[in-house]
This record gives structure tokens, sequence and C-alpha cells, in this order.
């Protein structure tokens, strides 16, 4: 029986290198985006890193399943955004936010206290130009080495996928909503 | 200034229809696979639901982050394995453990107990044919209607992805790995 050796203990065999902070970035049409970002934000919490997540996209007062559940953990999870959808009439409140989150998160980052920064679907403001895309290239660039940062949302500029050091792409292959299944409390938020 | 719609409001204008468990699947040569379906399962406990985690390719006494924080949390996560990795000797061994680590997942989705069941990496034991596709496609056919199931792994069967509701396929654009830059502790396990 010829066995196929598995990826996931092959990755294993890497080169020597140095530990460092990380780019990583998800992006495309598919789920598991922001869910992704969660896991590693978990995995890293649980080893004892300090972790902070902002979402460009969720109001202060979201309570998903996932602000929750990082609260009872004592992991930040901080809405930047004033629930912006594509029926806002005040589509300059919401740029000005984006911008004010921006500024936070980048302290954040240059600040160099987390192990672990999330920018929850950041893509959004970026694409609308709201935040600076050099901005965010410059700061990603002049962090501390040692702060993993994690950018998430459709559309990634290819400016960012070029600085990035590992870039997953969500491919839908297919989503129940297209199936007249509706989102289910609990997986869907 | 022309918006587009941000597709994460957009998915929230769903046919109605019913409310029931969903099979999920995570596939693809990328990363996320898995930490996505720690996210689902964060935010559904989050919810207060019962989760329940195995994962077909790690040992019962793996202690990487995200064992620690759902040891934590008191959802469990239950390593199936024995370490099988392309060097094992033994493959009848790692063979009879993924059978009977299928007999306990199977189990539990048929029980009825858990709001979401994810078989974490259960592609590998399935394209090894450690475990039958019938047998796992049959269980989630059958299983009561309100269980969600998320199966990870590369290679998902075609007859699985048919079977599925929602299917990610994660692909790699870039990763670390190839660039020298090795395994990082709190963001790999």
């Amino acid at each position: 029986m010829e066995i196929e050796s598995p990826p996931v203990h092959r990755e294993r065999i890497v080169p020597t290198g140095e530990r460092r902070g990380l780019v990583l970035v998800h992006t495309g049409d598919g789920k598991g985006k922001s869910t992704a970002a969660f896991g590693l934000a978990l995995r890293a919490h649980g080893r004892g890193k300090p972790v902070l997540i902002y979402q460009f996209m969720k109001v202060p007062s979201a309570r998903f399943g996932e602000h929750r559940v990082f609260e009872q953990l004592g992991v930040p999870i901080i809405g930047l955004g004033d629930g912006f959808s594509w029926k806002s009439k005040d589509l300059e409140h919401s740029a000005d936010l984006a911008r004010e989150g921006w500024a936070r998160a980048e302290a954040t980052i240059r600040g160099g206290e987390h192990f672990l920064v999330v920018l929850d679907e950041i893509m959004y403001p970026l694409r609308y130009g709201w935040i600076a895309l050099d901005a965010v290239l410059a700061c990603l660039r002049e962090r501390p080495p040692h702060v993993h940062v994690v950018l998430t949302g459709r559309g990634a500029p290819a400016e960012l996928i070029e600085l990035a050091d590992t870039v997953t792409e969500m491919q839908m292959v297919k989503h129940h909503f297209k199936a007249g299944v509706p989102a289910q409390r609990g997986i869907e938020d």
C-alpha cells in the first residue's frame, strides 16, 4: 500500500531560520477567514501569549459567540465599526471610525506588547479607501519583529499579499445560503 | 463614490428556510482548515452550545495552544491518532486507531447530544482507506437533523463535497515555510 505523506507532518520539516512575527492574510470569498483568525488567537492565548483582536466591521457592542468566549478568556476583541452596510446613509461617519480604528490598531502593533494582533475585516475599509494602504504597509514593515499580525477580508490588495509571509485564499466551493438554508445561530454568529 | 456592497452584510439577506444542522467541509492545501474549525467551535461554545472536537491526526496527549484553551473552557478536544506520519512503521496500528476513533465519532454524531461535532483531519484516514467513506456519508445523512458537523483536511472526496452544505477550499497563495521561516510556537501549534 503506497502511503502519501501527510503534509501536516511534512510541514514540520522546515528549514532552520529565524523565529519572528509573521504577517498572515486570510482572503477570498469563502467562509473561514475570520474563524481561522479566531482559531489562531485561541491557540496563541493557549500558549500564554498576549493577543488582541480588532474588528473593523463589527460594532463595539457585538455579542456573537466569539465575543462571549474571548471576553471570558480575557482576550480583548474590539469592534471598531458602526454597523456600516451598503445601505448606510452616513458613509463619512463610517470612514472616520475606520480611520480612528486604524490609529488604535497601528499603536497596538507598533507598541509591541502583543504577540498577535488580529485586524479582522480590515480589507473593507482598505478597499473603500478609508484607510491608506501605504500606512498599513509601513506599519507592518516597521513593526517590532516579534509581532504577528493577521489581516482578514475579501479582496486583499496585491501589495499586501506581496508583503505577507503567508496568504490563504478561502475559496467558496459551495455555500448553504445558496441552497436556501438561512444563517444558523452559533454557526454564523 | 460608488460603494461595493460588503458581502458580509449581504449574506444576512438569506431566503427563509429551515434551521438545521449543516455539514461544513474545510479542504485545500492552505492554512486555516483546522483553525477555522476551532473558531466555529469557539463561537458555538460562546452561544452555550455543546461542542466536541475529534482530531484524527493528533495523539490524545497533544497539548497545543488550542488544547489548553478548550480544556479550560470545558470543550472536549480528543486526539484519536498515534502520531502517525509517513515514517511510521506500524500502519496497521494507525489504521486500527482510526477505525476505533471513527466508531467514537459516529456514536457522538448519531447520539445527537452535541450542537457541533468537529472531525479534524479526518480526510487523511478517509484517503488512506482506514475509514470507509460510505460509513461516513451514511452517518452524516442519517444523523439527527440539528447536529452540525465540520470535517477538515486536504483532499476531501467528491462524494463528501456533494453531500456537504458548505465547502471552503483553503488555497495556499504563499507560505512562510517556503521562504525558510520555521514553525512559530503559538502560531503553528
